[in-house]
């Protein structure tokens, strides 16, 4: 038998979980028609008609004959699919019993699941895409920020690639330059060529630097922006979480250590996703439980993205209140002054001023204050996150890392440029473009395969 | 224009929501086709393919022209659709930006977002299947355990509707002949007759009673099968919870009251779905908040399915545990004896016993003696839940409710059958009649379809 598609023939739920009107099941590799007819009735319905056409079907179960499903299926001859093998769609109705029932037909007729990105690196190694195309796929559905999303998408499009090739050809530019200096030694002055490659390769450095930090920003959208409330016991950190989540998630009460394990939620402030965590307050404590939940409220303090405060109107600063802002690190620190409706001691307002730290005063149960406070935490968070409009290049790991790669030679290649002969700084561009190939997808290598569409979700 | 649809085109998410590689969306209505065109590129292309046809286009914002993903794109022309109506059906990655900015741009152009089983509603309108078919189709979806699921695809094939009008015929000879009777009084003995009716209508009201308490069954396992785990402090409940759990999701502590508010968790023993729920442990106690977790967990004994008691095996029987017997209920409780590696202070075995108490003594922090401690639990959650073989017939409120007006129906007839004359027996029997009617749909009313669809998801 000729070549349509992987012997292996694989399947797969294409479609979000839970219930739903219809669930899309896929199903591709050499012999998914084949075994898929079995199971459809009117028998050789599906064997007759053409490829491409919706039709609709029983799903049996082969062996009981019992029907499953009332279904739809379209079958796509290779190489005219998306994987370029032989595939079959399934649009059966979104029950988990139902899918489950398919999924359990097609493995007894030898059909294996499909691992994480199988069909979209089927369609890689069947020519169907490049490498950076079949990588934004996977962008595209992940991305949960338009920032990222905007990303996927132009490396989807192919613009992304049309500017990295022109800094490529920047490069190759240089170095062609270069080479024929390697050759022809005696002509120019060296030195004038020197200052004019260097200004040129570090405004490259430039821009990949400027990459970098774009990913820097979209990473902390997408993995979290984690906001942990800290503060002293009784200090309003459970009202303040609620406010934020909009309901009574955690036990609001007047005694101490009411909040033992931290607890967390994902919230929206001001279009922005973020995970606020609602800590142990830092008091003095021989309860054990009260102990561990401490030590994890100085470790999310440590490593949040930024921290808010809450500090009593009615109570003295703490110690352990200072230290906040020590380990948070006051650029990354905003201070809620709570309970602003009890007797004041100090004038905290002064205080937090002198230090530069953003602040405010409220009442932390009043509903009303819930919009202003947003406000504040969320003009806070821009000034973190301030993406101007330009469009990202780096859209996951790997090519984060070629990045990193790309810069380090670009800066050795400045640092050396003064006293080093020409096949030295040849040597360095050289292994810039290489790892522009990487990046493209020129090198194949299993390995590396494995691990981009190991990071893919099942069915694509 | 002639008739291809509501004039209000509707369009819907059909597939289920989170990332996913693939999503579809569905439009339905008059315009359905027309309005999508302009939204496909290459320029012209949906319009010149024939129906029942995948292919690929760039779905873009008509507005700023930009892309916003690459899709397949199926019409369906009336009559030829699931609602009866033309319709597209769009097939976009799984990324919930995508989706949002295609039903923004759909909206946009007059498109609104579809009610909950407003797809279904507009097939049975257009006459493409009858009431029974289009709920049992929700119920397909909304089903999350097989006798449920099974229900309802006897119910989406027919089956049920058959059984049903055979019961109904039942009815029809009784009525028929007891009609005859009423226009012909002078023959034949009448107490003769009547000992034959009641004989038959005993036997309908014992299939519509068995109908009932299948139904009674399918609810506990669809809305959660509540499974309490009760007990004095520190006697291990959190242990069981995380054994049944998996994980910890809950601070296991040696120290009493740790768990303040009841935590609960979804979990699968012996593929039954349940919900299990740790409670706050019913010791003494001064403090207000661990007294809240004390009423809550009361709630729960009183309330649960199946109450799991846990005793420690270390310490006598507490009034506590004497209590969530009585209050629970003996036949709803179980007993797991923990800590069965600690000196024992009684013979609590023989004390359950004595009661007829099902129990069992394992040490829970051991993972080893998880299997066992599931089975015990899976098999008497079998004796509350054991079903026979037969498939039920009921599938859903609307129809359960029904029944309970014909079981009323057929036991009014029962008690006045011997003092009663015909015309009020008949009277009884042609309600029942009536009520067959409004089961299968035959009674067509706003209000009741307005009802009957809402229960839907949305894009169905």
């Amino acid at each position: 038998m000729y070549y349509c598609g992987d012997e292996e023939t694989i399947a797969a739920l294409a479609t979000g979980k839970g219930k739903a009107a219809l669930a899309v099941i896929r199903i591709s590799g050499k012999e998914a028609i084949e075994k898929i007819k079995e199971c459809l009735l009117p028998e050789g319905k599906f064997q007759k008609v053409l490829p491409n056409r919706i039709n609709r079907y029983n799903f049996i179960d082969n062996e009981t004959k019992k029907i499953i499903d009332e279904i739809t299926a379209i079958k796509f001859v290779f190489p005219e699919s998306y994987t370029g093998e032989n595939m079959v769609e399934l649009v059966c109705h979104g029950s988990e019993i139902i899918i489950e029932d398919i999924l359990s037909v097609l493995i007894r007729k030898g059909i294996r699941l499909a691992q994480k990105g199988e069909f979209t690196r089927r369609a890689y190694l069947n020519g169907k895409m490049d490498l950076m195309k079949a990588e934004s796929i996977d962008q595209i559905i992940q991305s949960t920020n338009r920032i990222h999303h905007k990303c996927a998408l132009e490396m989807y499009t192919g613009n992304s690639k049309k500017t990295l090739i022109e800094w490529k050809n920047q490069i190759i530019a240089i170095l062609s330059d270069l080479e024929a200096r390697i050759e022809f030694p005696e002509e120019d002055d060296i030195l004038g060529k020197k200052i004019e490659y260097k200004k040129n390769i570090a405004g490259f450095v430039e821009k990949i630097e400027k990459e970098i930090k774009k990913r820097e920003k979209i990473k902390l959208l997408d993995f979290g922006f984690n906001v942990p409330i800290a503060g002293i016991a009784n200090a309003g950190k459970s009202s303040l979480f609620n406010l934020i989540v909009g309901f009574n998630r955690t036990i609001v009460h007047h005694e101490e250590g009411t909040t033992r394990d931290a607890v967390s939620e994902e919230a929206e402030i001001k279009g922005r996703r973020i995970k606020i965590i609602d800590t142990a307050g830092l008091n003095e404590t021989d309860n054990t439980i009260e102990k561990i939940g401490i030590k994890k409220a100085w470790e999310y303090i440590e490593n949040g993205n930024m921290i808010i405060l809450v500090s009593p109107a009615n109570q003295e600063l703490k110690e352990d209140e200072k230290t906040i802002l020590k380990k948070a690190g006051k650029e990354k620190t905003i201070v809620i002054i709570s309970k602003n409706d009890l007797k004041k001691t100090e004038n905290k307002n002064e205080y937090f001023k002198n230090e530069n730290i953003p602040f405010m005063e409220t009442c932390l149960l009043n509903d009303q204050n819930r919009e202003k406070v947003l406000d504040f935490i969320g003009k806070h968070m821009e000034t973190f996150l301030n993406f101007d409009d330009e469009n990202g290049i780096i859209c996951n790991k790997r090519q984060e890392e070629i990045f990193f790669k790309i810069r380090q030679k670009g800066k050795k290649t400045l640092e050396i440029m003064d006293n080093s002969y020409e096949d030295m700084i040849s040597y360095e561009l050289k292994g810039i473009l290489n790892d522009f190939e990487e990046f493209f997808g020129e090198i194949r290598d299993d390995e590396i395969l494995d691990a981009i569409f190991s990071e893919f979700c099942v069915g694509k």
